[in-house]
């Protein structure tokens, strides 16, 4: 897991913050504890335990540390992030009717959908709980209005993921609302608590904000094109939930008159048979979407890479260029 | 709605605070807007539009002015505490599968279940960021800590409500947690933003903890003795969703064999029958349940009562006792 000599970046991280992870990762156990409800730590466990990379705290820990903060509130605030980001994923599994996460059964099978929301909520709560902790202002605003931001994004994923005429605009309101929002302010964050000028605060912000953006249109894209070996996710899954996202909103854009029925009939209406994945499959090729969806994740990355430009010389800086190509290159 | 001769205490309540409750009702409409995602007001405004009482953000506007304090705070902690009982309403309305709210068809039932998840955890989020705005670290913690014990007392009571060995402390745990946490830091609050004497912040807790006990004790009573003309709730609601409250819990600790069968089948299993919660309402007039449960509630409603002795005499004062009798004089 924290491999200094791997040649990903988010091993190289882990290994250089190990101390500080464990100590999130000591603190995640501890306040996600329940005295009266066991159902909570069981629910939590189940999804905290299956691991996942941990990148959103470990942006945190790597904001404040590369602007000299050592301590030690910075922990709570990566614990904060995760608990928000654990939250999130507890009533997107109700949301979208998710049956795996991370390659096991979602909580919502194992339990149900009870036991998902409110154990999402209690785990919200305890973020905003752990998130006054540090006694600053402006890190709880940044965070609460992190929490509000993917809240009205997911609304409106729900209403605009299902409409032909959603644009590449409103796609890109929908992820930095349900991701980079906190991409950005998990970088942000750990450059206020670390007292960090505005201009390096400001370039910790857009560079979470662009990674956030890379990391979702890949994950996007990596549905239509992923290995589900390394992914695991199948093909076609957002197809299947009439979820439109980038490389489908570019073919709907360039779709003739035959084409906007067909996506009209699988996305809109939902009437998808035999066949459709691969006709709509056929679709992103012919116009070449998944080629410039790509590009527009890799022109992402690169606007992450730039923002940092004002931050000092640190192996940590080095890192989150890496971090930022890396995003990208699970597309190739 | 707001008439100072009513015999309603919250009417007169109403009455000598419209000014500021207009204030309250101001912000909850300008804070659940949202930019981007109009579903998230439509759903709202349907909760908000709908009435109740207000009941909770008006106890935080009589503390903090019966311990005379002139605001503006009071009303941002007031809406505060609107929207996490607004947020808890549309998480339960989908953990309970309920159809009907207020008299009015529930927002998942009119929208979805993924709305009603995702617009009250908007709201839990703009309720975090209304409570960092008066910049009292004390009062963001006692709102946060009130928010983890709502979720907390909700799952206790998922994995408590149909098991048959819970008894009356768990009762009262689960109660404390989902109706008597939001009520006693409604209060709070209102004494801490007016900088009032510890005791006195004590005794606004401690009136908020025993009126919020009564509270719910009453409406576990109602579903089982409630004329459904004026609670707008059907008679034996809790039992046929096998929901384990008071006087069912009294009940089974007086069961003889047969009768402990009887709750293991209706409740446990969720086996039902016609004619059973004829037998149930018979099983407890048998033991005086629904009495000794008004005894309890009567008791609470005294202790919010007796809480309050150390407040200096004021109108709010003499209104806050009058609810305390008024919420148990439901019963009669």
């Amino acid at each position: 897991m924290s491999n200094p000599q791997s040649h990903k970046p988010h091993d190289r991280l882990a290994a250089v913050l190990s101390t500080d992870m464990k100590a999130v990762n000591t603190m995640i156990r501890e306040r996600m504890a329940s005295k009266h409800a066991p159902r909570i730590p069981e629910v939590t466990a189940h999804l905290v335990g299956a691991g996942g990379k941990r990148l959103r705290p470990m942006l945190t820990l790597a904001a404040a540390t590369l602007c000299g903060y050592t301590g030690p509130f910075h922990i709570h605030l990566a614990a904060t992030v995760e608990f928000i980001h654990t939250a999130t994923l507890l009533h997107d599994d109700v949301v979208d009717e998710s049956k795996q996460r991370r390659g096991r059964p979602t909580a919502n099978l194992l339990w149900d959908n009870q036991s998902s929301v409110l154990v999402g909520d209690y785990l919200f709560a305890r973020s905003f709980q752990l998130m006054t902790e540090p006694g600053s202002m402006r890190v709880m605003q940044i965070l609460s209005n992190a929490a509000a931001t993917i809240a009205e994004g997911e609304v409106l994923q729900l209403t605009a993921a299902q409409n032909l005429s959603t644009d590449e605009n409103t796609y890109l309101q929908v992820v930095r609302g349900k991701t980079a929002a906190l991409f950005s302010a998990a970088t942000e964050v750990g450059g206020v608590i670390a007292d960090a000028d505005e201009a390096i605060v400001k370039a910790l912000y857009d560079y979470g904000d662009a990674l956030g953006i890379a990391f979702q249109i890949v994950d996007d894209l990596l549905d239509y094109q992923g290995d589900t070996g390394t992914t695991g996710k199948n093909i076609g899954d957002d197809f299947r939930e009439r979820k439109l996202t980038l490389p489908v909103i570019k073919a709907v854009a360039l779709a003739d008159e035959t084409e906007h029925a067909f996506w009209k009939r699988t996305i809109e209406k939902g009437k998808q048979e035999d066949g459709d994945l691969e006709h709509a499959l056929e679709l992103l090729h012919k116009h070449g979407t998944l080629v410039s969806t790509q590009a527009d994740a890799k022109a992402w990355a690169g606007r992450a890479k730039t923002a940092l430009a004002p931050l000092p010389a640190h192996d940590i800086k080095d890192m989150l260029i890496d971090l930022a190509d890396y995003v990208v290159s699970r597309l190739s």
